[in-house]
Formats: C-alpha cells, sequence, structure tokens
C-alpha cells in the first residue's frame, strides 16, 4: 500500500507528541507499506505568527503574512523528519515548494493547482518519507502562499492524488464520524464509512474534522480518506465513494447545531430581485446566511426568513431594519433561541418517506418545526433550542442508527 | 548611492526592536538611496530551535537541522517587511533560495557560491526594499543549506556585491571597532576606518563584531563594509581597502585576550614531521591551537610550545602527555594563567622599529615576554595574565592612539 498520512497542529504539538507520531508513522514503513507525510504548524504556532505580524501592523502584507505563517510547518516538518531518522527511518522534509506545490489565487485564500508527485514516489519507493509541510505552497512568481485555515487536510488529499497513494489518512483528536455527538446520545455509534457527499453535509453542518475542500478534492479523484485518531489507533472513519452493492440505511446519522438565529423580513413587494436586495447587503457585513426560506407571496408582499450564526444575530437585524425602510416591507423579527436538527444519509435516495418519519418523530415529542430545508442526501430542520437534545435522541433511536 | 543593510539578532529581538529597525531602513530610503535588508533570527530563536531538534534526536541529520533553524530568518525577515509597509515603504520579504543564494559545500557549513542580484537590482531601482534572509541558501538540488554561526555577515557582504552596492553597512549593538578596549582603557578612541586586513586581525584577535568570512569576501571584491550601531546612529568604523595615500599611524589599535593557555612538550627528537605528529592528535581532539613557537634544537632535541584556549587546557595536557611518552620526549609543561597583547597596524609596513618600541614598553614595565609571533601587520606577545591592564594602557599610550 502506498499512503498518505496529515497529522494535524495537536499530533505534533510538542516534541513528545511529535515522536508519538513519528512511532505512527514508522508502524506503517514496518507493515511495509510506502509513507509520506504532511504535517500543520505546532498547534498555536499559526495564531501566535499573525499575532507579531498584527502588533507590527494592523493591515499586514497578504503575501509577507504568508511568507511569516508558512514558517510553522518548516518547523514541523524537520522535527519531524528529525524524531524518524531517530527511529532509523529514512525521512526528508519538504516544504510546499520543494515538493512542487503550485498554487493560483489570493495569498491566505491560495488555491492547489498542481502538485509534482514523480520525484516523491521515486523516494517513497526507496523506502524514504518525505515530510511535507501542509497549507501551503507557491505561485507561478514563486512567492510562498497559504491555504486558508484547515488547508493541511487538502494539501494531504492533494498530495495523495499526485503520488497516487491507496489512501490519504487524517490523523486528528477525534477517531471517526459518529452516527451523532456521543454528548447528547450515548448510544451513538462510530461510523466505519461514510460517502464523500455525506460527510460533506456532515462538514457543512459544523463536523470540524475535515475541512470542506479537502473532501470534494477526494470526491472528484476518488482518494479514499481515512479520518482517525492520532491518541487511539483503532479503525476510524473512512470516507470513499458510495457503494452502491451495498444496502443502505435510511441515514447514517443526525446533526446539529445550536449556534443559529433566525430572522424574518415581512411584507416585502415581492419584485424580481429582492432577494439579491436583501442578501448583498448582509453579505457586504461578512454575515454567513445558511437556511432561507421565502414564504407564499399574498397581496404582491413576501416573507422571506434565514438563518445566521448567533453570534451574527445583532448585526444581522441591524441590517434588516434600514433594508426594511429602505425597501418599504413591513417589520422584521427575529429570534436568536433556535437550533438547527439535520439527518443525513445517502441511503435517503432509495428509501422513501425519511422526511415524513422526521416530522413525525419531532412531532410525537411536540416540538414545533419553523423552517425546512431538503437536500438530496439531507433534511434540516429548524426549532426551539432547547429541544435540541430531545430530537437528537428521538432521531437516533427513529432511525435505528445505534445497530450498524 | 545604493546599500545593503545587514541587522543582527538583537536588532530584530522584538516587535519594537523590529520596528526600530524599520525605522533605520526607511531613512536611508528618504535619504534617496536604494536599499536591500540582510536579517539574522531573533536572538535566542537558532539556540531554541537546535534545542528542540536536539531533545528530539542527539544526532539529527544535518539536512532536517539547516532546514529548521532556517525558519528563524524567514520569521524575522517577513516581520521586518511588514513593520515596513507599515511605514509606508514597500518592502518584501525573500528567503535565501528566492532572492538566489546558491551554495556549495557541507550542511550548516556552506560555502556562497553565487547570489543572483538582477532581480533585486530591479526591485531597489523601483524603490523596493528586499528584505533577504541571511544566514542560508541553497545547494544544487534545492535543499535548504545554512553557512554557520555568524554567516549573515557573509550573506550580506555577498548581496552587496551582488547587487553593486556602494556600501554594505551592518548594524550591530557596537558603534565600531576602538583602538583597544574601553574597560581597560579610557581614552581608547573609536577608528573611523580600517584596512581588510587589519580587520582581519582584530577579528581572529577575538573582537567578534564581523564574522571573518564576511571580511575576506569584502576584500576580494573591495566591497566596503560600515560597522555601525543600529541603538546610537552615529557614523561607525569603515572597513576598506587601504589608502595609500595617506600616512599612516604606527599602529590602528592594541587587541588582548585573557582567554589563553601555553603548552610546552620539551626534548622531543628533532626529526622531520614531529609538528605533524604532536598537532595531528591535538587537532583530532578537537583543540584550535593559535600561537606556536619552536625552540631552536639542541643535541638534537627541540622544544614545541603552543597556546590553545584555556577551556581546552587539560584536554592538551592529556593529549601531551600521552604523546610524551609515545614520542620519547623529556617533559610536557602547561601554565593556564598567561594571555597575549598583540599592536595591529599597516603602518607597519612603512614604520621600522615597531616591533622594538613594543618590546621596550613592555620591559619599561618589567613585563617578562614568554613568547612572540609577527605577521606583517601585527606583532603578537603572550604573557602573564596579571600584566594585561599595564600593558595594554602602556602600549595605547606610547603609540599614542588616542589622538586621531
Amino acid at each position: 500500500m502506498r499512503i498518505v498520512q496529515k497529522f494535524g497542529g495537536t499530533s505534533v504539538g510538542s516534541v513528545e507528541r511529535i515522536q508519538a507520531t513519528a512511532k505512527i508513522v514508522k508502524a506503517e514503513i514496518d507493515n511495509g507499506n510506502e509513507v509520506a507525510v504532511v504535517v500543520s504548524a505546532m498547534s498555536g504556532q499559526t495564531n501566535y505568527l499573525l499575532g507579531l505580524a498584527n502588533d507590527m501592523n494592523d493591515c499586514p502584507p497578504a503575501r509577507e503574512v504568508d511568507a511569516l505563517v508558512a514558517t510553522g510547518e518548516q518547523v514541523t516538518a524537520a522535527l519531524l523528519a528529525i524524531a524518524l531518522n531517530k527511529l532509523g527511518v529514512s525521512a526528508y522534509s519538504m516544504s510546499g515548494a520543494q515538493a512542487g506545490f503550485k498554487t493560483a489565487g489570493k495569498h491566505a485564500k491560495a488555491r492547489i493547482k498542481s502538485v509534482q508527485g514523480e520525484h516523491l514516489i521515486q523516494r517513497m519507493q526507496q523506502g524514504s518519507v518525505p515530510v511535507v509541510t501542509g497549507f501551503q505552497g507557491v505561485d507561478e512568481q514563486g512567492n510562498v502562499t497559504t491555504l486558508g485555515r484547515g488547508g493541511s487536510d487538502t494539501s494531504a488529499v492533494a498530495l495523495a492524488i499526485a503520488v497516487k497513494a491507496d489512501s490519504c489518512d487524517i490523523y486528528t483528536d477525534v477517531d471517526g464520524i459518529y452516527t451523532t455527538d456521543p454528548r447528547i446520545e450515548p448510544k451513538a455509534r462510530k461510523l466505519d464509512s461514510i460517502s464523500y457527499e455525506e460527510m460533506l453535509e456532515f462538514a457543512s453542518l459544523g463536523a470540524k474534522v475535515l475541512q470542506t475542500r479537502s473532501v470534494e478534492l477526494g470526491m472528484r479523484y476518488n482518494m479514499p480518506i481515512h479520518l482517525r485518531s492520532s491518541f487511539d489507533l483503532v479503525q476510524g472513519t473512512r470516507v470513499t465513494r458510495e457503494d452502491k452493492g451495498m444496502e443502505r440505511a435510511e441515514i447514517s446519522g443526525v446533526a446539529y447545531n445550536r449556534d443559529e438565529a433566525k430572522v424574518t423580513i415581512k411584507g416585502i413587494p415581492d419584485q424580481p430581485g429582492i432577494a439579491a436586495a436583501v442578501f448583498g447587503p448582509v453579505a457586504e457585513a461578512d454575515i454567513n446566511v445558511d437556511v432561507i426560506v421565502q414564504n407564499i407571496s399574498e397581496d404582491g408582499l413576501t416573507d422571506l426568513t434565514f438563518t445566521v450564526p448567533r453570534n451574527d444575530y445583532q448585526a444581522t437585524m441591524d441590517v434588516l431594519n434600514a433594508l426594511c425602510i429602505k425597501m418599504g416591507a413591513k417589520k422584521v423579527k427575529g429570534d436568536n433561541q433556535v437550533a438547527k436538527v439535520s439527518i443525513i444519509g445517502v441511503g435517503m435516495r432509495s428509501h422513501s418517506g425519511v422526511a415524513k418519519k422526521m416530522f413525525d418523530v419531532l412531532a410525537k415529542e411536540s416540538i414545533n418545526i419553523q423552517m425546512i430545508t431538503t437536500s438530496e442526501i439531507k433534511v434540516t430542520v429548524v426549532f426551539e433550542e432547547k429541544y435540541v437534545d430531545v430530537a437528537v435522541r428521538a432521531l437516533h433511536e427513529a432511525f435505528d442508527l445505534a445497530q450498524a
């Protein structure tokens, strides 16, 4: 097997953790595998460097900030290579530039354009371990660029694709994806595998274990991603292409997010372009809109309801109140005590009535649904925050998620 | 004027120091000069990183150590560029690789082979300041290499040569070279200028303000080096080609070193190859030999006396005692309470009797000279350590060094 292993900031956060990580790498080499490694900066280091930059200049040039923070991964790559050599494993560190990560686009938000895999494959075949800095590359002019927060996951998947790896193993501080949050439902079960599509939904619902871009990249090139713990070397969750041959459960998991607020602008004159008129100013205020529902228009008037992160509630209300006057709408209403619960699963495609079953379960618990949105493999409902625990447990039970 | 400025670790050791350094750079830009900058790592950072490497592996691979410690200068280069932009000065950081520092030779002890100056000159002519990492480059395979301790001075001089600068200004925490140590002789005077040859002698005698390699490089390409303080922006000492047209004082300065020990191996059979037989084992023990005197042979026997750093005294005695038996020499003697005082000056070439004058001065102070060596521009004597202060003051006075 040829494997790319990715270790996040907590896995390289101290001399001891780096030594433990080196042992994990060595174990794969001892198993006869070819291994390349991608590392993040020591946890806290990127923020420390950004702090220095901001102490110096409240608006530091993006090119220089990229050059600055990219040193964080260069330190951990060298240190891990040093630790591996101590264990008798031939290893050599490579910066994004040296490993051939070419990027396009803006500093701090660069996109990977290409990765040179050939020279790395050669080294891996000779039993040597390239230890590559995550999160960074160089642009066409040779400037150091970074991929944005969490970009190391994307680096790892891109490298796995470039070296034609059999698996991209992402080591983190959780051991996989669960059917739901075990803190709410102790019967929550770790999923052995989920599809890329499901993982994308989990990720967008706040499962901060994998960067969305890395999952999209894995999906596009069909690179299996194995999400697992660096603290406990049990099997984690494999993210792979949906297996058409297998019977699927109706759903794979229940996700939730308490950090929600709901706002409504009522009685807007219903004309083409009102959505743009409303969401333009909201986006300009850097507020991320999530679930959107537009009510049926009556008397030439329409209502628009959407959710935002709870932190942005007051800012959103301010924007809408100004808009209300400008657009001649009737009024603005808000509620910052709502939450969002979703059921996710590719099984929905072949099982009918999944959404209805969800609504029945919630009705039985006397939960009043305020908003609904659906995608092909997800149903999301918004309701009063206080019902989250009850809803998650009832859905987990009703969809039989405790059994594999 | 086109200037390369080099700032050492204390000049970039904190946010405040980096901001102060940025002001020094800006002042040269405001004066209408073209400027490129070379920086060291924050003081302490290189040792911190080496400590991490050694915690991980008592014998870390040199390639990885180089990759690790090279991040220190990358951090300060980016931070200084950020600080300069804050002051309205266009500046961009460059790693050794980006600036085109190609090196040859071993990791941690690489030599600069070439520097690409053209793209830097273009930027400087446009009013932009390249801020280049000192101490590092890349070898032919693209591996990051470092030049060894103090290598940033050499980087700065090499860059100055590559961009055809008019001066290489080395900012440090002293404000120049003095006729002698002001702690011993308060009348010591800062030298406006000295020749490369004199600077080499001062450096080899422990004036740790400039790396010897940087002076040699400056001498070879006739690049003026201006040694000055980043804390006090007065004129420092210019290191330049000897000015043939000027009358020269007999000597330029008096240097001393208390950190000396003297050893003698007596009654060695006087045969070809005895020096190699003695100094081979000494070098193998990593001991640096300084002044060497071989006495006139009598009865086919000879005495060999040399000085070593005082820390190496016991190790040297151990080596010599073993050799004494092996070579059939008579005995080994040692004294670890000696010191070395030198007078330095290109003026010696044209003034006769300088050495004799030195010996007279020391005789008048009843100082018994134990060893003498001379070069074209230096006379060094070794005597009892307790006489250092007396000798330095007497020589400073006799050679009239307090007057310019």
